[in-house]
């Protein structure tokens, strides 16, 4: 199985192309789409879609993501070998967060142009090298063959979160399509329960920690572990984002009160 | 085959989350998705889109559809055997257009925690409890194994249509992608042709009901019976929705002129 | 395996209802979406999608398209055989792109009932007409069996690119998602690099005819072949439709400075 990731939304033929490609090689291929609705160029929002659908689909499954402004330029196009399964994708951190959490085994950078498209454009490689790369991989062509191994893949710094006396300081990962406020603070940090102080550039809130969306009145706010394993800020059945001006990559302070 | 109707829309791994727990019970499962750009929250809606759709598939088919504000309340979560096939989700009135349509046999409240996620979260039962439980189903786990029979499914109010004199008092159910307004007045309830007065919110029309869009001319309104069995007031290859101030929701008076 | 491109969105069930009706016929089928967010109506911009991307599916692929402003007029429904594969679709032009690329052989107007739904709204030929031939073709029915063989298609006139004086005279195809504008001049017309003249309604660019986006800086503008085969006007990481005001169907003309 193969899942995709990418910024190239669905009124464009690209991910199509990229489907086209998978099956010329390996016509048994089952593909999944994990969302092409990533902002453009939004890296890092792509690695929190990928980190957040990966640990449902089976062991063995091969993920490709591609949000890739640096194409054409030097940046490595790679792929990661984890305990679960295989990532690849251009070494700009979009896979990291993802391969962390199965735990990393090897990186491989991608250079062998037998995996590649016959002609590799330069302005979409999501198309002449991922996808033939993944088509491979799902063929069960192992890690080594693909290029040499690398020990210093791109790790993005947007994954972390520092406490600031008795404030964690993190930001705004991701609005979701409801409008919540998807943190990058996860679970582990903010055990429990309890009212928590959070602070958004726009608004400071005293927020009740509850389980579920429905404790509170419609469109009221609360705060949660959401389905990202996450802290979001949400109102119940309203757009939290709208109602407090937050978007993403705002910084975000949360104590207990 | 198991179909997905869903609010979660196209930005979020909400969807492919889903479609990952499918496929790790059920590797060998076929997955169609009916649409995941119900409106937020519009359980109506997406029991339109269900009803609409699920004539198409072929007897046997499972359909799993999540629109779902009460989630983590005490709204059960069912399961429906119809003549034709098997539907799951919230016990919200969502399967029940589609349901009715195939002939309801028996409904079941899902409690049995053998078919669901080992940890259920109180946000997202669509991948916790209605994609395990559609991935079951789809592997011959008989309706029984579920849990208890019950009798009094939650049956949707909004699918009523009333005689007042001379006039059926109806309501717009739908705006589609074209604009076309989509009422819900069946077919049995306007039989053949002529012309019919539509009392809207915003304007009272005089339309020829027709057999198809380009009986009039470009930008032209006319009613006609639509794809999905309904009433529609259209403008040929216009936007009548945005023309005549309509939304979802608007009361819609329709008698013959 | 067959491919979808249509008008038809993601907010309603119309596409879904295609899938079924295929599965039904073909329970085999392997369906890949190409888009289902072309333009409304804009059978051009559908002839774009269709051939991007089919020139990336294996051979003997069955493409389908509908972009069909005039459904239920007395326009015709074909199906054209060509050296790859077989396309189905309203004789709008929406075909004749890819068929182009493709080499055609025969064309075919789809009259024969037999293969087309037992009731064919006049709204939907989508779901009545062409997914059934569609699925049939999958399964290996003959061209001959759906109809009279026919010399005359609809072939589209905005395909065509004129030099008066030094000047290609072409006009704006498409805005991908990106803003990158899409023109119809194809890599034979304008090879080499050097710096192109290039007019657009809103302005004049002198624009480097570079091969990748990064070689510009950050919004920077550039000319170069784009994945769709088509000399594009692109900003590096920006969006270039809003910052030059180019739409859809606008002149451009393109001449080395």
């Amino acid at each position: 199985m193969i899942t995709l990731t990418t910024d190239f939304g669905y009124h464009d033929p690209y991910v199509a192309e990229m489907k086209g490609v998978i099956f010329t090689i390996n016509p048994e291929a089952k593909i999944v789409d994990v969302t092409h609705g990533v902002e453009k160029f939004n890296v890092r929002m792509g690695a929190l879609m990928l980190a957040s659908a990966s640990p449902y689909f089976p062991k063995g499954t091969t993920h490709l993501a591609v949000v890739d402004p640096g194409v054409g330029t030097n940046r490595r196009a790679i792929l990661i070998e984890t305990k679960d399964g295989i990532m690849t994708g251009p070494d700009n951190g979009i896979l990291m967060l993802a391969a962390q959490k199965q735990g990393i085994k090897r990186v491989f950078q991608l250079v062998n142009p037998k995996f590649m498209s016959a002609k590799v454009s330069a302005t979409f490689h999501g198309r002449d090298i991922f996808a033939p790369v993944a088509a491979f991989l799902d063929k069960g062509v192992v890690p080594e063959e693909f290029g040499p191994e690398i020990t210093d893949p791109t790790t993005p710094s947007y994954a972390t979160v520092e406490w600031k006396g008795e404030a964690l300081n993190g930001e705004v990962l991701h609005i979701d399509g409801f409008g919540n406020i998807i943190t990058n603070i996860n679970e582990k940090l903010v055990p429990g329960s309890g009212t928590l102080k959070v602070t958004l550039p726009n608004t400071t809130l005293q927020l009740a920690f509850l389980q579920t969306y429905a404790e509170v009145k419609k469109k009221e706010p609360l705060a949660l572990m959401g389905s990202y394993g996450f802290l979001e800020i949400a109102l119940n059945q309203g757009n939290a984002a709208e109602k407090f001006g937050a978007k993403i990559g705002d910084a975000v302070k949360v104590a207990h009160a």
